[in-house]
């Protein structure tokens, strides 16, 4: 089944936010087979609605909508819609009572009244019933179609998904199926990858795909099948996964869809090894990286974050006469900040960062995107300088990236 | 002038990655009174990107496309602009020249073949030369639009928005212009906010629009004024910012476009106050936001990510008693662990987290999603708990919001 999502709203537009949502759809439609085709974002005026939705229905089976269900005015998607399906709003009474009740735990005595109005649903639709909000979920079916209409608000929104949205769609059939099979690697470049595997890929079928997905320091390699028999497409993609595998054995970093802090987590956790993290110019971000990861505890003991100098001396034991003689973002401040780590949170590992995210900070001889980091481990400390020179978040993102990739050198070496 | 976005590439509509890009883009466009009316994400097939490319057109006066143009068989781009614009492609030297030296420099003797390509530009553009990576950038102007080709790598889009789309579209003229101001609001709900200002909203002219874009925690108001004269537009909107800012005082964090970490900096800064934060489930987060903006070094000292109960210990100071009696989520644990950083990294305020992020690790006592928060402060200790209930990332983000909520409250009640 061929799928495309709609969000609603000047704040994506606008790059207020980020829209998350739409990649979370995507990865829980995938497992039912549903192809996500495309995703736009428009603004809530009842002409780009009636278009988008005009539009869609005209590429996709089922099209599903977040956002402009809220109860303030700049919120016309209902009305849209009921243009759109040529219907009407009804007001729902047992919606109603929900909203109402919400204002009532919440302490007020009174709902303001523009909240009525969320009630209003549409006369066509089945109600997706929203526990965790005031914005009810609508489902439509019309020609063959199916519409869902979602609030935009990323907890309810994933509510809906999972316990509306997700039965409806169990109870369609559709004619084809998706297969899709990863190879993660690391420490190849896109283009050298692509030269290695040349030959395996000008044998792929016309039915199956072959994506490189380049991250910073990897590549992710995705084969997608599509057929109408899921066991013969995974017979058929693992052949190819696994001539690949044996082509670039060392790059390969997982056969799964895992991110690489996943890959770390499950290895370490495997091997019986623990982990810290020193951090100054990634301010906390490698050890956020690492516990976003269920079940990170077993192998993460801990990090800290050590911004100020004396923070660099009281938690980690990095010496007054290091800072002094070369500076925060040095060799020797790094070395012992990863040591410090390792004996003070009694770990087999620790990464340790210190550099200038800039924008200020920088000097002639230490510029904006020098960043110091070393990796301690049971044998050995190693470290290394990246001259990155980007903006902050760029050169945070870069040094969480490098940091991880020396780690995963020294561990694999240490095994 | 209209913009309008469209990314190319399975990975985003396959939930692979998110697409952080067009917000980037977004916020860049703004201030050049460039309005974004649309965002296309859609695969890396000839016929959509040509689809995608004619709709565009008929809407928007820019269309930037990103990503597409790597050098692997699964980018299309380049061939389906040319089909588009019934131009050619052509193999630019100067291009090749450079893509050649960037291989050198990383050390191959030989570039892959397939990079040859990554020099083919359409006949019909201007060469937006990418000085940081292989794919070259390129603007076409045609009947009155203008159309800009960018690599989706973030880095490197970013580069060439900054140093050559932002150059070309200074030489362009716009009709009309757009002006919005923001009021960053916390502690009153949509709802409730928009009951509270509803007179002033009624006022607004037909060409001033409020929106409301709430966040966990906080709503933000934005007014977007269209017309064409900038100077009149900032006079208009300024109006109502101050009859909504002294309706809601309050509740009011800002009136610039910022976010709550943002402020926090900011006050921080200007009181001389200085953080520290003491954190086990939200893993470095808090850490993270915080030093993601830039000049945090002034208020932030550092964090201690204690994962382990031996980190709680041995690294801020809480008792093992506390620990055996309580759990580690308690209101004794985390009320230790916020003195014990305010204490060990000698700060003025600290925060500290403990709680149970899941999907493991919940009891029938304590189940997924229990949070304690403590904010300790200069004369008080203040300590709360949450039943957030939600997946491991939505626990980790509303702990996050609900700790710099407490830390607000705190800092304004002492000030």
């Amino acid at each position: 089944m061929k799928a495309e999502i709609i969000t609603i709203g000047d704040e994506i537009l606008n790059g207020q936010i980020v829209d998350t949502n739409s990649a979370w759809i995507a990865q829980r439609l995938a497992p039912l087979q549903i192809h996500l085709v495309q995703i736009t974002s428009i603004s809530d005026t009842k002409t780009a609605i009636i278009d988008a939705l005009t539009n869609a229905a005209e590429r996709a089976n089922l099209i599903i909508v977040t956002g402009g269900l809220g109860p303030t005015k700049d919120d016309v998607t209902k009305h849209a819609a009921a243009t759109y399906f040529n219907t009407t709003l009804i007001n729902d009474t047992k919606v109603l009572e929900h909203v109402r009740g919400i204002f009532r735990n919440a302490g007020f005595e009174e709902m303001p009244a523009m909240n009525v109005h969320q009630a209003d649903v549409l006369a066509n639709a089945k109600i997706l019933f929203n526990d965790v909000g005031t914005a009810p979920g609508m489902w439509v079916a019309k020609d063959g179609k199916f519409f869902a209409f979602l609030p935009g608000v990323p907890f309810e929104m994933k509510f809906l998904i999972e316990n509306r949205v997700i039965p409806e769609l169990s109870g369609i059939k559709s004619e084809t199926t998706v297969h899709n099979a990863y190879i993660l690697t690391t420490g190849i470049g896109e283009s050298h990858l692509a030269d290695r595997i040349a030959d395996i890929e000008e044998d792929l079928p016309e039915h199956i795909h072959l994506a490189y997905l380049p991250k910073i320091g990897m590549v992710k390699l995705r084969l997608t099948a599509v057929g109408n028999n899921q066991s013969i497409l995974e017979e058929e993609t693992q052949l190819f996964v696994e001539r690949i595998v044996s082509r670039v054995g060392k790059h390969v970093l997982a056969t799964e869809d895992i991110g690489f802090e996943e890959v770390l987590v499950k290895r370490f956790t495997e091997a019986g090894c623990t982990l810290a993290t020193a951090e100054s110019c990634t301010g906390g971000a490698i050890a956020s990286l690492i516990t976003s990861v269920p079940g990170a505890s077993a192998m993460f003991n801990g990090a800290v974050v050590a911004y100020a100098n004396a923070a660099k001396m009281h938690m980690l034991g990095v010496e007054e006469e290091t800072l002094k003689s070369f500076g925060a973002v040095s060799e020797s401040t790094v070395r012992q900040m990863a040591e410090g780590a390792k004996s003070h949170l009694g770990t087999d590992y620790a990464i340790a960062t210190s550099g200038i995210a800039g924008p200020g900070g920088g000097t002639a001889e230490k510029p904006v995107g020098t960043v110091w980091v070393a990796v301690a481990g049971r044998q050995a400390t190693e470290a290394r300088v990246f001259y990155f020179k980007n903006d902050r978040m760029v050169n945070i993102e870069r040094s969480v990236t490098a940091s991880l990739q020396m780690l995963w050198d020294l561990f694999q070496k240490e095994q």
